[in-house]
Formats: structure tokens, sequence, C-alpha cells
């Protein structure tokens, strides 16, 4: 399995804390050592880092922890390789334009790759069900987004097949035009907002407390959602299986509840962790 | 205008030596300065590195002169704006996947952006002409790439679109698919191959000597594409206006020779610079 990370946010915002504690997860206080991607919206563009080695030593990590990118829309993601050997064309989030978009994608799950239906427009360039599944979806919202369809609407196809997916593997999943955050949770995502008045902050996988109010305006708003909860002094909603979100300028704008789907191969994968 | 450079290679190479030249001229030893990017291909993959700072003093550009990454293929664009505003959406290379594989593209040059064709697959995510022209090449080849036909073979078209392009403003391109490197040359471009017995290169823009002998192996083969040579103690092939060549793994497969067509605007503006 994988770990996500994902902000939404009002302002354009440096998301170095979180991602902070989030690379420890690959390799360190967390099993997911094959690898790390993470792409920052910033305007219409996308800037993407990479790396198949492991995040809590990669140098490219280090550097993204000194060098903060301010953006409104990130989408992150640390690899424990199943399907597909570690390599870059392996290594999420994972980029397609659409309509004169990026689209990025992440998933965190594991699935039959037989399952997801043969995309159309759309084709992996790795070997990873993660990409499979990213390019069905994305060849399935095609047609709805060349009449300018907003993610809001668009958001009932989504869910529609996601939910469907879910059936056959855990399906998490993270998906951004750049301007709306999709999360979809098969088993496991948290997600929290912060906004006015801000306070301190703790990570959980390192010693490190932020106070926000020193960086902070009162006009920011900022949502990071999360395999587990960074942090460990603040109050996280914990998703359902089956919920899906749409975030939009660091709020919540949409959510929508499908059937949750039991999958005992991740909770044993869960209680082996 | 702005600068181009790749190189292809029959082994994974690094690429540090050529791109710490080129990077001086993003607003050191030349004016292109509104924003670099590099491409460069791992197996499948592609690692992609973009900044709208100046090249010269961007951080993004100093950590990969300390992080070597090995490819045999790559693509890098320092850029000096013409058509579309300085950001990270106009900021080459651009990418694209098509039939599995990614495809990436940079460009040198200036024409009326009404003289290309409208795209028909892919769109453009900024206002580049630059992207424009990519995204309708790459949707002239689609039909031909769904056949599986080699970039060889698709190279009667590219040629001829580049050639049809070239009429109405300076079209230097570099495009790949990972496996072969096509390059257009409309006002300037030079290449260079190196192959054992491997010597010494002194860089034009900056007081870096290399002895390759000491870092190479008999069996390298590697390709350097520039805008300008980028060392000044070797000999550099001056390619000729409407010439077109594909390097696969660091050697010269195909050669074409389009008609030369005159472009006034850009005579001036060499003499400017």
């Amino acid at each position: 399995m994988c770990e996500l990370m994902a902000m939404s946010a009002r302002l354009p915002t440096d998301i170095s804390f979180s991602f902070t504690g989030f690379i420890e997860r690959g390799g360190n206080t967390g099993p997911h050592k094959d690898g790390f991607g993470i792409c920052f919206y910033e305007g219409l563009g996308v800037r993407e880092f990479k790396d198949h080695n492991p995040s809590c030593r990669s140098p490219i990590a280090q550097f993204l922890q000194n060098f903060p990118i301010k953006s409104t829309n990130v989408i992150s993601h640390i690899r424990q390789a199943n399907v597909g050997r570690i390599a870059l064309e392996n290594t999420h989030p994972f980029q397609r334009e659409m309509c004169g978009h990026t689209w990025t994608f992440a998933h965190n799950g594991q699935m039959d790759i037989g399952n997801i239906p043969e995309p159309s427009f759309y084709k992996p360039v790795g070997q990873t069900d993660s990409e499979k599944l990213f390019c069905w979806l994305l060849g399935e919202l095609r047609s709805n987004c060349q009449n300018n369809a907003p993610m809001k609407v668009q958001a009932d196809l989504l869910e529609k097949h996601c939910n469907y997916i879910n059936q056959f593997g855990v399906t998490n999943v993270l998906m951004s035009d750049g301007e709306s955050l999709f999360v979809f949770c098969s088993t496991k995502l948290s997600w929290i907002t912060r906004r006015a008045p801000f306070g301190k902050a703790h990570l959980k996988d390192t010693d490190i407390t932020i106070d926000f109010s020193a960086v902070t305006t009162e006009d920011d708003i900022v949502t990071v959602i999360a395999t587990q909860p960074l942090t460990d002094n603040e109050t996280w909603h914990t998703m359902q299986p089956g919920e899906s979100r749409i975030f939009e300028l660091g709020e919540c704008v949409r959510e929508s509840y499908g059937p949750a789907i039991s999958h005992p191969k991740a909770s044993a994968a869960k209680k082996a962790i």
C-alpha cells in the first residue's frame, strides 16, 4: 500500500511543515520507501518532483523542505510498491492534460488490474493499476469536460466510477484539475481545515511544532488531507469508507456517501504494519 | 527568443557539465532569464524540473548541478518570453502522453500564433505559440503512433509539418518520445557527438574544464545539441536552416534537408543581442 497527502488552500500556501512529517513515513516511521512524488499547482502550471528513492532520505525531498513552494493545490504520494516495479514511471502522482487543464492523480490501493476497464483516450506509461485507473477515469470525464463542466458537475460521474472500482479493491483517490481537489475514501483518509484564529501544531512523525499564527493571515483557509493525521495535537476528521469530498480554495464544497465496502486484505495489511 | 539544449546517449549519462554552461545563458552570459526547464527520461519515466526564475540563479538549477541525474534522453530550454506571460505554464519543455509514451517538446522561435492550425486532441494549458505547436504536431502524429510507428517512420510527417510552420516564423524544435530525439533547425542549432577516445572540454560560458576520459567508458557515445556550442575547444556541427535530424542512443540515425527560409526578424534580433 501507499500513503496520500494533499492540500487545498484559499491563498498560495507553503506545505513544507506537513511534507516534513509525511516524508518520514517513506522509509523511517512508515514502510512506504519505494519512491515519492509531489505536484504543486502554481496558476495553470504544475511543478512536479518525483524520486524512486525513499522519501525519508531523498535529496529531492530534502531540497523541497528548504525550498518552500507556495500553492493552492498540492497532491503527494509515498509508495510501497505492489503492482509495477520501483521506477520513475510507476511513481505517483500521475498527470495528463485534458481540455487545456493539467489533471493530477494519486492512489492508495490495490486491485486486480484486469478489473479496471480499458482506457480509451489516455494510456498508461508504467505498469501500475493506479495509472490505468487514472487513464480510465479521465477518459470517462473527457466528454463532460468538453462542455466545460466544472469538477462539481463531473463529481457525479467520478463518484459513481470510484464506487464501482472500489468493489474490486482498495481505491483511496486524490485527483485535481488545479481548481478543485477530489478525494475518495475507500478505507482510510483524514482531513483538517485550519483557519483563523490559528494555533500551534505538532507533527506526529518527527518532533517539530509550528505556530501557524506567525505564518498566516486572517484570510488564510487551508485544508490538509492525509491517509493518517499528520499532527498529534489537533482533531482531524476521519472519512468514512465510500465517502467522497471536493475541496476548493481550502473549503469543502461537496460531500457524498457511497456504499462502505469491506476490504479484508487491506485490514490484514494494516494489522501486519 | 530562447535557447535549446538536448542530449542523446547510448548509456545513462550525467549532463551536469553541459547544463552548468547552459544555465549561465539564463540571465548571466545570455538574456534568457524568463524561466528554464529540463526533462530527463529515466526508463519510461520522465523527471521534470521547471522554474520561472532565471536559470543562472534558480535554486532548482543549482540543486541539479549537485544532483547528477543519469539519462539517455534530455531536453532543456531557457526562456526569453515573447508570447505568454512569465509563468510556470509557459515554461518549456512541455509534455504529453501519447499511446503510452511521454513526449516532450521545446521550441525556440516566434510566430503569429494564428498560423498554427488548431490542435485536435491535445490542448495548450498556457498561452505560448510553442505549446500550441506541440499540441498540433502531436495530434497529427497520433494516428501514426496508434500503429506503433517508430519515430523514424513518423519523421516524414514531423519534417513536413516543421517545414510548413517554418514559413510563418522561427521554428527550432526539440522533441522526444524517450527513445528518439527529433531536432529541427529553422535558424540556429549545433551538435557534437563525443565517443572514445574522449578528451577534455572547456565551457564557453564559465571557466570549467572536464576530462571526459576520466568519467566515461569505451562504450559511451553521447550527442549534445544546443542553440550555440557550449564548449570553445571542440568542433561542433552547425545545422543548416531546414535541416532535421533524429538521434538515438547517442548516434544520428536520420538526416534530411528542407527549404532554408529566411527569417529577417530573427537576424535582426540576433544583431541586437
